[in-house]
């Protein structure tokens, strides 16, 4: 007898699962049908900032399989089609059809929410103008690209864009205006960009950002968006400045979108997002799954419930999800909190526990900061990089790792994030066999560097 | 009441193991005498093919301690120095200034033996003929030079170089030598280059090699180094051809320095090295200790001794050393077997057992071989890359990976290498939380895909 497969949102974490279960299940034992309601599917939207930037071509390119081949595997996935109830007792969806406006209900068997996150936009006056742009999906990607090229507002001075938002995307998006000729303003509601770094991290990012001629306001609260003829936008006001913009757009961070799960009535967390078991099954619903940027994972170093947007959870929650769903099993563990980016040649990461998230968890802790060389430093290339370690007092287990520099800086986070999983000590990373040879790392590597002196400062501290 | 120390070797595990005694225990406390034939210290042997390729500009450069600095820090390093006995009970050692020729006694309270490793030359006719040279330390490396810039023997076919050995040492000479302007034939006993990856991952290495324009001659059995006009060498004949040459660089591996260790009776292992405990202290000698590329180390994965020259486990058995004799504590817990090299644009990378290795080890494994790229495909830049990993059958323990690729390659191995010491499996692996850009990895990064594949082999094979 076929079940019905019914999945809601066609990007990473649903098309994942859909594709997943069809390896596992075929049609006659499974029918999957998913519904997005936009155009695209299984895109990357970490890569908008790169086709904004013209780094990356064409938007096709950030399309991993579109719906006509989703199609050609038997996944009936039905495109600008958007679900707009959850009947979980009844175990149906109802849908419309963006362009006709027919609506109808499609029962399901087994239920995947992949409904992703919605940007949140600062609540001032003006912030939905023309020429004010969100980067979430590939519309939004294609009206900036669209407004970039028309060099809409372009005034004597030269092109503008205002960033709102300092955080991955609000720096990515600095990088792409700045390939696009614009002068760059961040506009940055924390004392330092990058708040998911600690302040004297993002310090070293705020510097390079200068250097780079892309201008960082911190502790900048927007009170409103400001507009001029035809009702588009022409500056960004602060509590104490106005910034002239050609283009606005917003880094503001996202929330998952949960408001179909939670007038289903499913759980939602603190943060918002879907709480699920470790097989990505929605507590309490043995037969409804949720995963991506709408639920929360656990946060392996801390212990808490947290929201993280990024394709590569999306990714690997689908396949778990996909794996359960077709009769096989897997689970998500949780995450370490590791976080990768750039901003031109500066790269930027982070894994485990900023101080701030540290002490919110009710940890003791030591912190020490090493500055080091991506190569052994009498090698050509050899850029500097500034290693920042948190670990635990007395049992000197490894809390946290942020790495800014150059060339060579962001992946070595990997390392630490390993660590994390394995929840080693510092001392015994300082043991750890990574690799060396002069064009690659310093024989002591920068982490190993850094670990050493995080034990150092777990005996000082007792 | 003053102890003295006596430290036996000039270079990273010496004067690392002196350093961080001198750190711990002021002149008063502990007298410091360093012995080293040569006369340098503190070097970067692994340094010297990018001085002779010419990244290097000079061989200073790769000095990260002179004698002086030693001096400067009450460390009494006598240069030009050879240690010509060990007397364990008398706790004194024997020494020859090189330059006088005088001999003296000089007694030790504690002793560290850092002797190093010697190059294996092949015992063939005409091996120590003018025109072939070793590159295991500073001297060696200035004589080479000295020669390419003489550009003896240069024929009108243009330079000819032959590097014999296709390890690390001999594929990085082969850039070297091809920076240098020379045309490089490689002469490979094994049936691959890179013998220390297992032989699919090798010819890789092989191809690319050719793609740079080195021939290798893989199974080439070196008989003869011919020699023409004043004794110099002209040619290196295997059993099967000749190769005219200009220069012969010797890549042929190393074997521990360790016939004064051997003399006075300490204990060796099976590939010739210094057995010590988890503190470096020579088996049953409390006065003991020895470290760097004359021991033998733990493999982790194996759990057997082997034999690894490697100037980053030399650095780090230093520092233990120097630890435990300033009265502090510290363990060097053994290796995982992690090394990376490039040639050119190629970076090659190992950790773990490959699967001569594990077989010998008695291990059942799993093999796989994926193919993904260094970055997000559709990200600029984003190089192809192949990795292989062995997992245990049953347990699915992960027990090594190899990778082969360009930029960003090599570095990725390091998270192989902590999941190694981690005794992770490959399934626990999959969910691991790794940094996620598209300029950084793909969104299944590839060590990842390489996990998820693992994890079905192991399933598999049952």
């Amino acid at each position: 007898m076929s079940e019905r497969l019914v999945v809601i949102g066609g990007d990473a974490a649903g098309m994942s699962a859909a594709s997943q279960a069809r390896r596992l299940k075929s049609p006659g034992e499974l029918e999957i049908v998913a519904f997005e309601r936009g155009h695209f599917s299984s895109y990357s939207a970490c890569g908008i900032p790169y086709w904004v930037g013209g780094d990356v071509g064409s938007r096709d390119e950030l399309i991993a399989r579109s719906p006509e081949e989703h199609r050609a595997r038997a996944i009936d996935l039905r495109t600008r089609t958007e679900v707009t109830e959850i009947d979980v007792e009844r175990q149906r969806v109802r849908s419309r059809d963006l362009e006709s406006g027919t609506e109808e209900w499609t029962g399901f068997d087994k239920l995947v929410i992949a409904t992703g996150a919605r940007p949140l936009r600062p609540p001032v006056p003006g912030i939905d103008a023309p020429g004010v742009h969100g980067v979430q999906n590939l519309d939004d990607g294609q009206a900036l690209i669209d407004a970039l090229s028309r060099g809409e507002g372009s005034g004597a001075e030269g092109r503008r864009a205002v960033v709102i938002g300092a955080g991955y995307i609000g720096v990515e998006m600095a990088e792409a205006l700045l390939n696009r000729g614009y002068g760059v303003t961040v506009l940055n509601r924390s004392e330092q960009p990058m708040a998911t770094l600690d302040p004297d991290m993002g310090r070293l990012v705020h510097a390079a950002m200068d250097g780079l001629g892309i201008r960082t306001v911190n502790s900048a609260a927007v009170t409103e968006v400001l507009t001029g003829p035809g009702g588009r936008v022409r500056a960004v006001a602060t509590d104490e400045e106005e910034y002239p913009a050609d283009v606005v757009v917003l880094g503001t961070g996202v929330r998952p979108e949960t408001a179909l799960a939670e007038e289903a009535g499913l759980p939602l967390g603190a943060h918002g997002g879907l709480l699920t078991d470790l097989a990505m099954r929605v507590r309490g619903h043995g037969n409804v799954w949720a995963g991506g940027d709408c639920v929360e994972v656990l946060d392996l170093v801390s212990g808490r419930m947290r929201h993280v947007a990024l394709g590569t959870h999306a990714n690997k929650q689908g396949q778990v999800i996909g794996s359960n769903v077709g009769g096989d099993y897997a689970t998500f563990p949780g995450v370490v909190g590791t976080a990768v980016s750039k901003v031109c040649d500066l790269e930027i990461a982070r894994t485990g526990l900023r101080e701030k998230e540290a002490r919110e968890a009710g940890l003791r802790f030591v912190t020490v900061t090493v500055e080091s060389t991506s190569r052994a430093g009498y090698y050509p290339g050899a850029a500097p990089m500034t290693v920042k370690m948190l670990a635990e007092r007395r049992t000197g287990r490894l809390l946290g790792t942020q790495i800014v520099g150059r060339e060579g800086a962001a992946k070595r986070v990997d390392v630490a994030a390993v660590a994390l999983t394995a929840r080693m000590t510092v001392e015994e990373m300082t043991a750890l066999d990574l690799g060396y040879a002069p064009p690659f790392s310093p024989v002591w590597d920068p982490v190993l560097v850094a670990a050493r002196k995080a034990t150092a400062a777990v005996r000082a501290a007792g």
